[in-house]
């Protein structure tokens, strides 16, 4: 019986999913990619995934942890908690408006793959016996010859010191009863009294230049137990990655500043995460981070002089371990920080988890893999071999344009079109008034304006276009939203300088892919996959995004967004072993070209300034399409 | 030539040495074991070292080093700096007066053995190839590839994060010429611009109930280059280490204030013993400590409750590395600290310091050591086996006994005698008026006392005793030297009370002797060495140290004083890898015996509470003295 499978209808979504006999119903809602609230990843303790059950006598009984959230009537509706709820048959489960997930404007989540788990950090829960007289062992040797040996290697057992300094009280708080705290193979990283294998929690951390977004892991089951995110505080010492390198190493100090400032950040992540789930950051017991060289370099606070002067060598690029209270970071005392190995110049570890999440480099044929944000990082290869550069993209094509407000949870456009008569219409996150525009909206609104003549080619408005949404003289600026219409009351617009920054961007993110493409001597055709990772991943509207020229003309079956995969990846990272081993291979196996001493950057650059290129034949379906 | 070997007589000792081509007369002044000042160890920067040579044809040339320091007439009688003087031919040498060392009270030297150099901690000139933009390897990969890998076994190297965050302006401050220093097979400590191979030093500690011992050692040479002590700061909390422990677990907060008091101290003897040698803390980069159970604890502020509760076990007994910055020591940032291995119970690395420079561990007889102090271990055996026991004897046997102050150079009787008629001869360190009494001392007097009566064999004072130096009614007391004599002119006296605490601490020692004997079947004649250890070691008066009934009555020449031997061990292990693979052999090897709970503990004691023992049977040849 427990190998059926049955199959589990989700309303009103109409999506249906397999799953197998005693599956809960958050896990097959998960797998169905339906938007479901939960707030402690499935411990049945902020009782946010109510759903209604169709067809009771296909699962379990209501459970005692389900009555204290569920009322009596709520129970006699079917109402369940998706989490207590384990798949016994074939089933529909109606989840309630109030149990969906609101929409957040960043992209938090990336394509997530099924993973063995086998993470660095594991805990062992011992009773050892008591000394006596005739058996006066010491305190460490006791906790040492209880624990398994088969992945010491010949090394032997080391304990961090801060948690030596206790071991005497706890070992006798339950009478020897204890759960120790194994990191890699050797190191003890803590001893509590009890048993507590149940409470085992990574936190995997994506530091973007513009943001930051952190994912809570229980690795007893690989969950994502809670997301939160920021924005990156550094943006105050500048928006791009230049002038915050600039800003670190121009003055005693500055580098630690910095640096201040994430930590800060990712200690605020942390604490709402476990403040929302219900956990102690204490059982947080390893932080996995990625990031571009930059932010690595500025995480650490490690000398960041010499990735910004030629050779561009940075001080490290293995992967990283040490202790969370050498930073000061909110979790056990004796935790461990991992930050992912880098590639090279600025392609860090954040691009190594793009490819651990798509898995290019196992492929047999060719990909292209663009990660879009402040910083662009662009991979061609198959699993022979992979190349990569980076392009500084500048933060237009990253979040919302016009206002900020990483944590509000609508307002946001996230689609628009502009119709022959010019006037416009959109769609926002969570379908309320307009406050600004998304980064998807950002490449509707330049596509759009260029189909339907209100710019040229260049991004130059056209002065004969009649609609007074068209307004100003010299400088001029088109009205996407009146303000009656806005929540704020003011008009959003788009004037020329943001034209000129969205073609900047995308001619820099374009330049990366013709020139990564001349290298390897491949063409459009050539390749067989797009993966597009970045911040606007779910919500792009590919056509517009090849129309504007952002990337190559390739047909939209071939395409694939991944959304944040930083973070999966990361996810991945927390909890398989051999996903590090993977990582570091990658690692030294990606061949970096450095873009900006490349003979043919600077004419590349300034042919992909035009809508969608100066050479239209590079890209023939948009050339198809003007001339229809 | 160089294979040459040379006499040379040291004067006015008279002593004379054997020594190589091209050896310093400071190197062959060591060897012969005569007392030469020398506060830089060797490097001509003291200028403390003037010796006259008899034979200017048998040494080099005077050299610009010395000039600094040897004026012209000076130069005209024959002086030179020993360090810097070169034997080529045998060789007279005067050592003038100012040269000689001053004699401190406190032992803070022990036997040393001639030991092959393999420090943990090494350093490696290297010098790197320069990043370009067809080498764009990271940093530290250039670091690593540089380094001999012949010690990795599998590993990895790794790098203190401290020294990573300032590799690349290090690196590139001299042109990519730097120097790495390593602890272990791979572990990067330090980096450094430029050759600093000259610049590598270890410091040993003794951390002893009432003294702290530093030695600073050059791990080029193996040479100690520095010695300085003080009093144990922890004094404060209790003279005894069971006063001190119990402070420490009476409330939160105390174990740390007596952590931070021994910490303090050890920064003060480094600080003191750079200073004079003109070298760096910096330049200091493993610490190997050696002290009792209680002193590891409190220094590793490791919960140290449970050795104070039956069965006495420890938290750990294992070597313990950690990073000097996880207890603010002043030192190399990324430096070592090293405590090495305890046997069990209250016996510690001291006592396994001793094994390691007697030499006990490898002898086919059996032998006894004793290291007698505030605490006082115990141990018999040979190469097979070896029982240890640990008795508090408090803090009488060791140092000054009526006055403190351990930096003075003079003034503490080491030696007296009681004449028939009662007068006293004495000798003080330095010949200078007296101020108190010295260990070796305190056994002089009560032996003294009783073999002319002045105490019967219970340590009361005889009243029929015809002296004014015996002196009061009920409360008596007798006067070793009249304060007409003594430096301060106050009366230098013995009472019932300073007897009384003599006994006590004898009675402990030697019921320690008496069991392991016992429990070992073991008599007085099977044993073949003695060594004694200690804080008085090389003054003790044997014939008194049998009479009062301290130590098992044996010939004296079976007995060997090994002085401060635990420092001695400390730097051994701080020099040689190997020592330490003994040292942890030991550790396991050595049985331990917990004399409280013993059977006959109290009647063994009771009996030795008697001058020289209730059963005179056991002291033969004071039996025959007393008769005699």
């Amino acid at each position: 019986m427990e190998s059926e499978t049955f199959t589990v209808l989700f309303e009103p979504d109409g999506r249906r999913v397999k799953t197998s006999y005693g599956f809960s119903v958050l896990q097959a809602a998960k797998k169905a990619g339906v938007s479901l609230r939960s707030e402690c990843g499935g411990r049945g303790v902020c009782g946010k995934c109510k759903v209604i059950i169709k067809d009771i006598g296909a699962v379990n009984k209501i459970t005692e942890i389900e009555k204290k959230y569920i009322s009596g009537e709520e129970a006699n509706l079917g109402y369940r908690l998706a989490c207590q709820t384990k798949i016994y048959g074939n089933l529909t489960v109606v989840i309630p408006q109030e149990s969906r997930l609101k929409i957040r404007r960043i992209q938090v989540e990336g394509l997530e793959k099924p993973i063995r788990l086998n993470p660095t950090v594991k805990k062992f829960h011992l009773k050892l016996l008591k000394p006596s007289l005739s058996d006066i062992k010491p305190d460490l040797e006791r906790v040492f010859e209880a624990l398994p040996k088969q992945n010491l290697k010949g090394n032997r057992f080391r304990i961090d010191y801060d948690v030596l300094k206790g071991l005497p009280e706890i070992l006798r708080r339950r009478d020897w009863d204890i759960t120790v705290t194994v990191w890699g193979s050797n190191k003890i990283i803590d001893v509590e009294s009890g048993d507590t294998l149940d409470r085992l929690f990574g936190f995997a951390v994506d530091v973007g230049t513009s943001k930051i977004v952190g994912h809570l892991v229980d690795l007893n089951t690989g969950e994502t137990v809670n997301v939160k995110a920021l924005e990156n505080p550094q943006v105050e010492y500048g928006e791009d990655i230049l002038s915050r390198l600039t800003f670190a190493i121009s003055d005693k100090g500055n580098l630690e500043t910095l640096q201040r400032l994430v930590v800060d950040a990712v200690n605020r992540l942390i604490a709402e995460a476990c403040e929302d789930a219900k956990i102690s950051p204490s059982h947080i017991y390893e932080l996995v981070v990625v990031g571009n060289t930059a932010m690595h370099h500025l995480f650490l606070a490690v000398q960041p002089k010499y990735v910004t002067l030629s050779p561009f060598t940075p001080a490290v690029k293995d992967e990283i371990n040490f202790r969370a209270k050498e930073l000061n970071l909110n979790m056990n005392r004796g935790g461990i920080v991992t930050f992912l190995p880098l590639i090279a110049g600025f392609i860090g570890s954040d691009a190594l988890a793009d490819l651990l999440v798509t898995g290019l480099y196992k492929l047999k044929k060719l990909s292209l893999l663009m990660d879009i944000g402040t910083n662009t990082e662009i991979m061609l290869g198959n699993f022979k071999e992979i190349l990569a550069c980076s392009c500084a993209s500048g933060p237009t094509m990253e979040g919302c344009h016009h206002k900020d407000g990483l944590k509000a949870v609508g307002g946001a456009i996230e689609r628009l079109g502009i119709e022959s008569n010019y006037e416009v219409w959109y769609k926002t996150i969570g379908d309320v008034k307009p406050v600004g525009l998304c980064g998807s909206a950002i490449i509707d609104v330049v596509a759009e304006m260029f189909k339907c003549g209100i710019i040229d080619n260049r991004g130059r408005f056209n002065p004969n276009i009649k609609t007074r949404r068209l307004r100003g003289n010299s400088v001029k600026e088109f009205v996407i939203v009146w303000g009656s219409e806005t929540a704020t009351g003011m008009d959003i617009t788009v004037t020329q300088k943001d034209i000129d920054e969205v073609l900047l961007a995308k001619a820099a993110i374009f330049t990366g892919c013709s020139i990564l493409m001349k290298r390897e001597n491949v063409r459009v055709k050539d390749i067989e996959k797009v993966f597009v990772a970045g911040n606007f991943g779910n919500y792009i509207n590919l056509e517009n995004a090849k129309i504007l020229g952002l990337i190559p003309d390739i047909p939209n079956e071939k395409v694939t967004f991944v959304g944040n995969a930083a973070i999966s990846g990361a996810k991945m990272a927390l909890v398989s072993r051999r996903v590090r081993r993977v990582a570091e291979a990658l690692s030294k196996k990606v061949r970096y070209l450095e873009l900006t001493v490349d003979p043919d950057f600077n004419k590349e650059f300034i042919d992909a300034m035009f809508i969608p290129h100066k050479d239209l034949d590079r890209f023939p379906s948009v050339k198809q399409l003007l001339q229809s």
